[in-house]
């Protein structure tokens, strides 16, 4: 099977990409608004689109033969754009998976384009367009059934050269990632750039064959199976609950995964080639290959937590009501030992003062490959206890592609998101990233609010306080009930009522951000009547690092307490966990007061109903259960 | 009028305290436990004492003439100790108000002491004592109406020479702040040093005339009114919930008091002698003046919050269970403007290397001229953002003395309890300062937790997210009624009934530890149903510092929503607020969920009760009410 032209051409792409970019214009507000109509109904996108349009250099009658033109730098001008991308082309909250299929109804193009003949347009073979790819003199892409050459849109598109990605091939499955471009508007600058159709030959109901569209996940890896699947593509996924509690350095195959786009295809063999530019506030820019790095500088391992900001979201949803995002039980989380360098030591070597690096240097903006982006407060950074690392091994292999192969950006304490994977640029600024996901998601907003506004809060960084229950066994009985997340529904059958006076063995872990070690775990087996102190484990042989980076796991044993009938015959009570950090910052009690549209940061208590009915329902973790050895 | 003996001397024995001490030893943790029954029942006092006791040499007859003795080196043995009173001796956790009057029923000694001349014991008269004061060769001191040679004991003391403040006086007063020292056994130890009695001419119901006894306060400052005094001996007084909302910086006068002991006596003239020893972990030991501190390093100013631990204690009382400890309402808490030096400059001017400073380097610990002593962690103190200051100056003035003139420790973001007044002397150690108030004190346990392992918890060092409403008025109507904390009961009458509708305005502060600004403030009018948002002050202009170390303030103005009706006929809704930091951690809901028997960090959501009947009770804080302008 011969290497579609998009992969052999991607790395060309994004090697354009790391040139030196000049800095980044402040955006508009109105430009940077979120697009979901249900998070932000305001957002201008039509001018936004418009005034990108009206800026390029419009191409209502493309020439016909593109040779006769000078390739446009449209790299050099677009480059500054890089980063904009995210804050313009945002992903649906919960990205739709991707069906490559067409469509079974004809559109109206299908109808239309095998037989018209009399538009004036040439016809161009799916093998031609594909001669046109993201590394060509002049890019196409192909929408429905048409061929359009973006060549001269490239520099103006909000979203950057991103869009190259599609080059030589269909934009539609782009599209459905960055849904925003299912409009009129996108439409309508597209249709400017239109230079002629699909031959009806490579059209099948009209669109080009699915055998010729690129999927833009194709080249994803492989992933374990024990994964808890949410979104295929992009892939995200949780670690089962029953590995969190199993060890306390998560293993790389069950690692959670949360990507936003693709996994970037960088080569095992050419690793050491990735090159990273560094770009200070002066402007001045270097750059750096991984082998650069891993020889230049002193490497550093640390052991931390990574966690998405909607780890438990669906316990928000379910106790409070509907969230918009992914909707994770207790397994966005993971622990792992990083090996890189420390960030500082590079800034340094790039030329900042790390005692005076002035003042506009206040936050440190980070690209990846897949056009990700976003950025943290610089004080971490100068902070050699702040541990920012550029890894590029976990848990001593090199990084896996899902995590970030071959470098990544490592923020001990702080959220996930902003570790950004397949790290090929760094910025320090005067001001936070401009993308979407810097600006416009990840916030929480007050329980009340349904309009956001998001300049009003701060992004996410370090996060607060949280535990959970990971696994739930009685010591003595068969396999037997529990039900609530992990598990909501019942569990395995079981016929013997009256399971009070038995010993439940609990298990789990707590966290708390900005390098803050748990302090205690307060278990509750009645619902939160009564509390009791669960055993935290010593893994203090495998915690790198200058600060608490790490979860702490506990274990706790107790006797069922009476159970409580409910209307339905059954008879449930409920486990309770809530962690307490060395700021002696605890767990807010119920979901409905830091409910949030985003569902970000589900720290509630979090609860397990266990049924003591034994009712005959399958559990959604049933290897959470289990007699206890 | 004459200056006491007591005052002129007391300078000499607090020099001497800040003569180089060697390195503390490690306490058997035995020794160290609390000494209140109800905190403590296990701790083994007497064994503590005899221990104590059998190392000192026992003086049964004691000789007569003292003079004939050369002056022990009390102080070279006594002086490591000097931190030591801190563990052993424990103020009672909510201090006896001291009475000077001697007991009206007269004492057993009363009776036979005049009398009684066939002990063989001289008699001497008060004159005579006070001529052994602290200073003195051969200290004496009173207790009942005898007289005891120390001389020999104060090696030996447990609490280290701060014995010394009695000498040449009644012991009494001291013991009624250390209570612990009301026990047959510290009789039976006193008994070996007993030397003779009173003369009876100076005697008034079988003890000294009140004329005769120092008070230990008596040198304590004059207070401003308008505090909220909750003991005078020592005093600890809140600031008034108006003053809380009215002003960013607390005005001097009203900032809140937290004495552990009476306020130390250096005169203003002599104040830039005031000398400050460094003790480093190698044994180097570097002293410094006041003069020295504000001529050789660079002067930095903070604008941040203290915070007692204790800050809202009552509510925890009130909505949970009794608490043990001062108790309390919304004004444990106030904000200045420090000027000093960063104690980093220091300690690296005394010889510690601020990039490496060995493993040895792990806490500083502070003692202050009463003999108070805590410690931090030596992370903020390396870190030039950690803004750790070794304050003179308070709003542009000389630090007042009951805040710790001439100079105090201030540690930004931590709990005041750390923020060591009248601090003379710093060791960087490999562990926490031995004191009770570091490791016996200033934790928290779970809500169950009834037996206190105090070694199973971090001292409070960041404190976590709070907020308090300080104010509420009714916009349109004339003063009205709230009831609550600040002022639980009923507020002026009122005869109108159905408020519903009117506008009210609240005002408070949050605040958060550890240097995290305040992201939102959620207010409830209806017990928590709904919410909505506070505004925030912009303040920004008087925040000074690496970090957010102050509070905010808030206001929000909202419609009353109906009434509740309760058994008793009256009407009332609830105010509530909490806030939301920037690591995103929130304040629980429930005071029972993190009761803790020391009633620390009482951070559950703030409530305040608003009576819409008017039912005519006076409030506590009236201040608080009023019709808006």
């Amino acid at each position: 099977m011969s290497m579609p032209i998009f992969r052999r051409l991607a790395g060309e792409v994004f090697k354009l990409s790391r040139r030196p970019h000049p800095p980044l214009r402040p955006l508009p507000s109105h430009e940077v608004r979120p697009f979901s109509s249900t998070v932000a109904p305001q957002f201008n996108f039509q001018s936004a689109f418009r005034e990108a349009a009206s800026k390029s250099k419009s191409h209502p009658n493309p020439p016909r033969n593109p040779r006769r033109l000078r390739r446009l730098p449209v790299l050099a001008a677009g480059g500054g754009l890089l980063t904009f991308v995210a804050a313009l082309l945002q992903p649906t909250a919960t990205p739709v998976p991707l069906e490559m299929r067409p469509e079974p109804t004809p559109s109206p193009c299908a109808e239309r384009a095998p037989s018209d003949s009399d538009d004036g347009l040439p016809r161009y073979r799916i093998s031609e367009v594909k001669q046109h790819g993201p590394g060509s003199e002049r890019p196409w892409v192909i929408y429905e059934d048409k061929v359009y050459d973006i060549t001269d849109w490239v520099g103006a598109h909000p979203g950057g050269e991103v869009i190259l990605r599609a080059a030589g091939s269909s934009i539609e499955p782009y599209w459905n990632i960055f849904s925003i471009h299912k409009s009129p508007y996108v439409r309508e600058i597209l249709d400017q750039y239109l230079i002629g159709r699909i031959h009806p030959d490579d059209l099948l109901d009209g669109r080009p064959s699915q055998e010729y569209v690129e999927d833009p996940f194709e080249t994803d890896p492989e992933r374990d199976g024990r994964l808890r699947v949410i979104t295929q593509k992009p892939c995200n996924a949780e670690t089962p609950a029953d590995e969190l509690a199993e060890s306390f350095l998560t293993p790389n195959e069950v690692f959670y995964v949360r990507n936003h786009m693709w996994v970037p295809v960088v080569e095992e063999a050419r690793a050491d080639d990735h090159t990273i530019s560094i770009e200070l506030p002066n402007g001045d820019v270097k750059s750096y290959t991984l082998r650069d790095l891993k020889a230049r500088f002193k490497h550093r391992t640390v052991s931390a937590v990574l966690q998405c900001s909607g780890n438990r979201r669906k316990d928000m949803t379910e106790y409070a009501r509907k969230t918009n995002g992914l909707q994770w039980t207790v397994g966005a989380i993971s622990c792992a030992k990083w090996e890189g360098v420390r960030l500082r030591d590079v800034l340094a070597d790039a030329g900042l003062s790390l005692d005076d690096p002035g003042d506009d240097a206040q936050h440190v903006q980070f690209s990846g490959l897949e056009a990700y982006g976003a950025s943290i407060p610089i004080a971490p950074v100068l902070d050699p206890r702040g541990d920012v690392l550029l890894a590029f091994n976990m848990n001593d292999q090199p990084l896996p592609r899902d995590h970030g192969f071959p470098l990544r950006v490592i923020v001990p304490g702080h959220v996930a998101a902003r570790c950004v994977k397949w790290v090929n640029k760094i910025v320090v600024s005067d001001e936070e990233s401009q993308t979407q996901w810097q600006r416009r998601d990840y916030k929480c907003f007050g329980p009340n609010e349904t309009s956001q506004d998001w300049d009003k809060y701060k992004s996410i960084q370090e996060m607060p306080v949280t535990s959970a229950i990971t696994r739930a066994r009685l010591k003595e009985l068969p396999p037997s009930h529990i039900s609530g997340t992990p598990g909501r529904s019942g569990g395995q059958a079981n016929n013997s009522d009256g399971l009070e006076g038995q010993v439940v063995q609990l298990e789990g872990y707590a966290y708390s951000g900005g390098g803050h070690g748990i302090q205690r775990v307060d278990v509750s087996l009645d619902g939160g009547k009564t509390w009791d102190q669960a055993k935290l484990l010593d893994d203090s042989k495998l915690e790198k690092g200058s600060k608490a980076w790490c979860w702490k796991r506990w274990r706790y044993e107790g006797t069922l307490p009476p159970a409580t009938g409910t209307g339905s015959g059954e008879k449930k009570t409920t486990f309770v966990v809530k962690a307490t950090d060395d700021a002696y910052n605890t767990q807010p009690e119920k979901y409905t007061d830091i409910y949030n549209l985003r569902g970000n940061l589900a720290t509630a208590w979090h609860r397990v109903q266990f049924d003591c009915t034994g009712a005959e329902k399958r559990n959604q973790a049933p290897k959470n259960l289990g007699k206890s050895g």
